[in-house]
């Protein structure tokens, strides 16, 4: 048995912040149990040596910058160790590479294909710590590659898979809450949260874990546990958990401003869709969420949602599905929010949908598209009146 | 054929300078040999990182300290790739692990054991410029190494030496002077020096280039080309010629502030001698001029210099020595300076020390220690003299 204790780099952002947290990973240890301490870059490292590349190239080689990235996550390893060190603790730091992960697919956002854990095994067996770089591994051709967004939590879970231990998530917050407590101070944390809750709450960008570290520890069965870095609070256990919880919507995401875009007089056509999509994807439009009504009239209207930055490409591809002799009519919405309620309850539960459709005609809350998942639904309304629809909503469902 | 060009911190210090050295390179690609570019760390970039060590410990772990100071040469060769590839300049980055450098010894001051060179002949196949991490290689535990103070020239020249490649090194400074410049304005850059002075040179402070670099270029006959980083003007060329150099003296070496110590009333036995070096050792001191003069009336005297940090370590040296028994007397002299005059001339033709006598008793310069080797001869004498010394020496051979 064991524990992968995974630090983001706001908690290691400093020497005094690395010292407290290998006092922190010492007590653990005298539980004598095998601990992996999993860690990030320091603070902004990669920012600035992101910063360092643009200033190079506008199109820096992508094998190049996981080169160059992958430094920041070496540099908190070395130094994690000797600050464990220097608290009497053995350790040692290994590199993606050292500790056996191998990766696949395209440089800057890998996959990890499989994990060798010998040299971990080995430490671990001489009684030390082993502190791994997150964020990172090695391909076939042994190039050092990196895991993209959020890639140290997927080191930690797939370590944690491997090995057959925990994985504790120390991060900045104090684990995962039902609504955004910045939003709605009166916001609960959770002690317990699914996989899948967590998923749809991670996706719909709740911010606290990468989707992908989630699904791997649902696949793996891998407890995880989030928590504040050097709290003494309880924080949350996402976990299998179907029986453990009750409750009809365990949380509720919301967006940043959005541009929300409605296409019209789409002739009802598989092909024509598709040539909207795909001009989408050629402008490297990121699309969300996407609502399309049934046919009327021989034409379809799809709305969606993306980045506010997408405007101009939005535009260029509209434009270009005209050229191409699709007549579309385009509507780009501006002021947008997306707002979602999610809960594992839904699943065997009608009548979510129908509550939210009363609380939003009761307290006058227009909304615009509305879209569902077997766990979750969605809806965008606009963002002057989303304190208006937190406040109901939290209250509603006592989040 | 092909050339290794190694480029130090000072002459990759920013982005824009990294950009002014792609474009160099990018013309020295353009005569179609292969080209294997060098980098050390940007700047202050390894400062920086012992800093945050001995933050964290006051004897932070070697290995950890290797696998710390390594990113440093880590980032520049990424981003010099990219700078390369800005340029049009097919180019790809390597670790030292990647570039085949295997290392044996200590941790922080590791020797190259070998050179496995498929890698990097690999990418010259495919016309790429290889830019390798000077500095580090990888040891047979598979842990990541650093080669010591001027570890990047050493990485060059060994590299060169594989491949049967010339080796460039580009620096802050113009070449090889005769005599720092900074001390005679009027000192002459040398064409060329043999790797022998060159040797003796480095050793004795010069500070163009490392001394385990230049005798691996002696060792395997590469010949290294030093000169100022994107100047046009013409550098030094370091290499066998015996033959092509006349001169009998080659160089002028001056020390910074050094501390002289003076051991007196030994008793005559090689005991005693190699006890007062062991208590030396023991307190860490890197002791550089010795010299012993025969015995007097059954004791015998030794002098030897040291840094001037050391005063408080001799002390503690001493006092170890005379509580073992040893009743010796100890002399500290601050205010030291040591001149040493090389040339590979020297080992034909004696009268160098003679000019040297009659030059110091001309001038009224008092000097302390002498000591000679094959080809050079040094002397301790006062600070306060140092610039007279100096100016009489470059002007008896003129240098």
């Amino acid at each position: 048995m064991g524990t992968v204790m995974k630090f983001g780099g706001t908690s290691v952002a400093t020497v005094e912040k690395m010292q407290a947290i290998a006092s922190f990973v010492r007590t653990r240890r005298e539980t004598g149990e095998n601990i992996v301490v999993v860690v990030s870059a320091m603070g902004k490292t990669t920012d600035r040596l992101v910063e360092m590349a643009m200033n190079l190239s506008d199109t820096p080689d992508p094998r190049e910058l996981d080169m160059l990235l992958s430094t920041g996550e070496q540099q908190s390893v070395a130094l994690m160790a000797m600050g464990l060190d220097a608290e009497g603790v053995a350790a040692i730091s290994m590199t993606g590479a050292q500790a056996g992960i191998r990766t696949e697919g395209k440089y800057t956002r890998n996959r990890i294909a499989n994990i060798d854990p010998t040299a971990i095994k080995a430490q671990h067996a001489l009684g030390k710590v082993v502190v791994v770089a997150g964020f990172q591994g090695m391909n076939e051709a042994g190039d050092i590659t990196t895991l993209g967004r959020g890639g140290s939590d997927t080191t930690a879970v797939a370590l944690a898979a491997k090995l057959g231990f925990d994985c504790a998530i120390y991060t900045d917050v104090e684990g995962v809450y039902s609504v955004d407590p910045r939003m709605v101070p009166s916001a609960k944390k959770l002690d317990q949260i699914s996989y899948e809750e967590m998923m749809e709450m991670a996706a719909l960008g709740a911010g606290v874990m990468e989707p992908r570290a989630v699904e791997i520890g649902k696949k793996y069965g891998v407890p995880i546990y989030v928590a504040k870095s050097l709290s003494e609070k309880a924080g949350t256990w996402i976990d299998e958990g179907e029986a453990m919880e009750k409750k009809l919507i365990t949380g509720l995401s919301v967006s940043g401003e959005i541009l929300m875009v409605t296409v019209e007089k789409i002739p009802n056509d598989p092909g024509a869709v598709a040539s909207i999509f795909q001009a989408l994807q050629e402008q490297e439009i990121n699309v969300d969420m996407i609502s399309q009504t049934a046919p009327m009239e021989g034409t379809v209207a799809i709305s969606f949602t993306c980045e506010v930055g997408d405007r101009e490409g939005v535009r260029k591809a509209i434009h270009t599905i005209k050229h191409d002799g699709i007549n579309v009519q385009a509507r780009l919405q501006g002021d947008i929010t997306k707002i979602s309620v999610v809960g594992i309850g839904m699943r065997d539960t009608s009548g979510v949908a129908s509550r939210m459709f009363q609380l939003f005609a009761r307290e006058g809350i227009p909304f615009f598209q509305v879209t569902t998942s077997e766990i979750s639904i969605s809806y965008t309304i606009p963002s002057d009146r989303k304190q208006a629809a937190i406040q109901a909503i939290a209250k509603e469902f006592e989040l």
